[in-house]
């Protein structure tokens, strides 16, 4: 979300439909599980559930348009809010709404942060446990009916999401659906990304080791520069004093 | 392309020739897009894109050489740009073409600079999706018509190319041809470069937090150091003075 | 292990049970070696070393419980070691108690620490091998009775373990069963973890390398800035002196 | 190879026989490549590259024991070199002794030496590629015989490197022997420290530029304090002089 200043109405209309959303992303998780894990569904409760995961489209697109309108800079808005319009534009792709939950954990970040890398930490985590729950149902749904299928339990969509997000890929269970493997392609991103992150914090953490050393020699310049004032201060005091050995003369 | 100031004719032809070039190059790929997945193409058409195809080869392989004839340094230059002489010199391994549309994207590049990262992320995703599409057509065009193969179809190439740029590889799709297995190793190393590049910026940008913090610091020795001048500049101020309290001595 | 000041009962009685500790960690490993490779063992053997694996259990699982009761912050200590939970609250995922074995590494790294990135390489090479080493144990355990199984002798599991590790995954064997499954969970993580730790090593290598170039640049001001303090020191020197120059007069 | 002063004769015999073991090194490489490639070769031939073979690992095992002579403190020469060690002390895996040629890079390096990243991409490049095609021959040597061998012939034994190295690992070729998978455990950690070097180079390449950021602030402190020197130079310059003012009193 952007916190442009610019943007001041589109950041008020995001703080304030933030945990609305969230709220209504979880429920969207808990309805989409039980519509894929039910399989002793009635199908009256399935009915239900197909509309309430409508409804719950249906909301997240008109908050889509309304930041839209809200936003001044309307193409930038586009530019920025890609994966959004994504989510929003392919409601026929009805497993890639599963990862719309990823904005539970803009929420949950806020309240825990505590130190940057923490922080990251705990996103992370949590982001990857989330987007691979949401990823394992998706491809159970996609790929459960087909006949080449080789992921036809719930085990195996989460051990497959495991094999996938680890980039390991054995290969002895994969997609062969075309929605399927648009979920794939979204985990694969997210594995890349984990992967990048996972690095990125663990380089960091090292180079500021070498940085601690660093700022070090740096404050031990800066006490030495308050040494030197404090000499010409006194040297200062010195000088302007009366003069008092000249006096007698 | 060099920027060395010693090659100054040869800058100037690159920039002089690199509009052109760049939509050649989007030429040549949409050309190699229609004759593969132009099933249904007659030969007339298959012959005509032929031709062009090697047409742009030919455009390609004078740059090549009018740029080594300019270069003083006729060695370093090759050195330096040895994947475009592979890409010049292995005219019948025709799918590597397909990889020289990356050079679109430094035109791209060019525009969008927005911050050094904001660079990178737009270079790396335009040039993974490019590469990506390149690549599932050549490496199409090399399998399709051998007996043993896995990859028959663009779906089955685009999927092949991701399992395979994510460095998941399943197996369930894999090259089985000699050409195949080049684009598949150009894949790997993008595949590789792509991570690196990832974790890269990523690990930048928790170092970059850190060296903030420590910028600071610098700062404000900097500033303590400022104020200790013009303390002394007063110092002077005062010595140089016609001295008042001595005149009436 | 917390080394927090405020958890000082804590820390003592981890400081003490760390040898005894790491003692019966490896007296475990053996036995569960001994258990999982011994298939000619007698059943009386077997049954012998089943009571010690659970032994060991049983005082991980009271040294967790006194920990938990020295901890001042109840919530704090569970948040910050929920392996640990893991490991005692799943006694039925017998597998993962192999994993337990990390500790070993706590004091072998006490020992060998020269310098933070040779630290972390022994660190990383030893844990690496003893995980590895754990979970070719382990999913050896789990997959070996199962009729689908493709994982059948130790050979095949250190194989496994290697393709796993590498995040390499041919998949010309891989876990079924949901125990092995676990294990390679595990795993992966592992591998992540480890691509990771080597990266972020050879990353803090070049970027120390830069470090060092700019402490000389650092090193050059404040050897600036004592030349500065010595000449003001000269100074004042010449200011407080009895003026031999003005006594004539 | 260790610079330590201590060791100067060490070194000095290092520095010797650095040439020598290269172009031994070269030509074990050639013996080797000739024999597993040359399923023509007379028995005859085949004999004398076996003898040929073993007279280069006795030079090098005599070259261990020397270094290991001169050595003052043998067991840090021994913990230090313990990939030496490897290579001689099993000749029995005849596979393993192609990586011996990582040290003919050693060379190459010295003398391409032009500023440490470029440098560290040289020796990566062309390290991996001296790996890769050594890897390929033995893996091949290894496999060839077996009668569930998928790696047959030279084209399927490059192209499982490149698959292994890379970590993507499809699964279509895949070592079953023993020794056949030492040679891609070896290479699997090869893969690893590729990736992390890659990444470790292109993440540095960022911190660079932001600690250019930094060193030319740190640049301006340091005119600063120049300045500020020159200043307090006038100033003793002026404090010292023979007071014109006070001449006429």
């Amino acid at each position: 979300m952007s916190k442009n200043p610019d943007e001041a109405r589109l950041s008020a209309w995001e703080a304030r439909t933030e945990w609305p959303l969230t709220g209504l992303a979880v429920a969207f998780l808990v309805a989409y599980a039980w519509q894929v894990l039910g399989t002793a569904n009635s199908p009256r409760v399935q009915w239900w559930l197909e509309v309430w995961l409508w409804v719950v489209w249906g909301v997240f697109a008109v908050d889509y348009l309304v930041r839209l309108g809200l936003a001044k800079r309307k193409w930038r808005f586009v530019g920025r809010h890609l994966f959004d319009l994504v989510v929003v534009a392919l409601p026929m792709v009805r497993q890639l709404r599963a990862l719309r939950l990823v904005t539970v954990f803009k929420v949950i970040n806020r309240r825990l942060g505590s130190g940057l890398r923490g922080q990251v930490g705990v996103y992370v985590g949590g982001a990857t446990l989330m987007v691979a729950f949401g990823a394992a149902l998706a491809v159970l749904d996609a790929e459960r009916n087909d006949p080449n299928a080789t992921i036809t339990s719930f085990g195996d969509a989460l051990w497959w999401t495991l094999t996938t997000i680890s980039t390991v890929g054995y290969g002895d269970r994969y997609p062969v659906t075309t929605e399927g493997r648009l979920v794939a392609g979204a985990l694969m991103v997210g594995g890349i990304a984990l992967l990048g992150v996972v690095t990125g914090v663990i380089a960091s953490w090292f180079v500021e080791k070498i940085a601690g050393a660093e700022a070090s020699i740096e404050a031990s310049t800066r006490s030495e520069v308050q040494a030197l004032r404090e000499e010409i201060a006194l040297l200062r005091v010195e000088l302007t004093r009366p003069e008092p050995d000249s006096a007698p003369r």
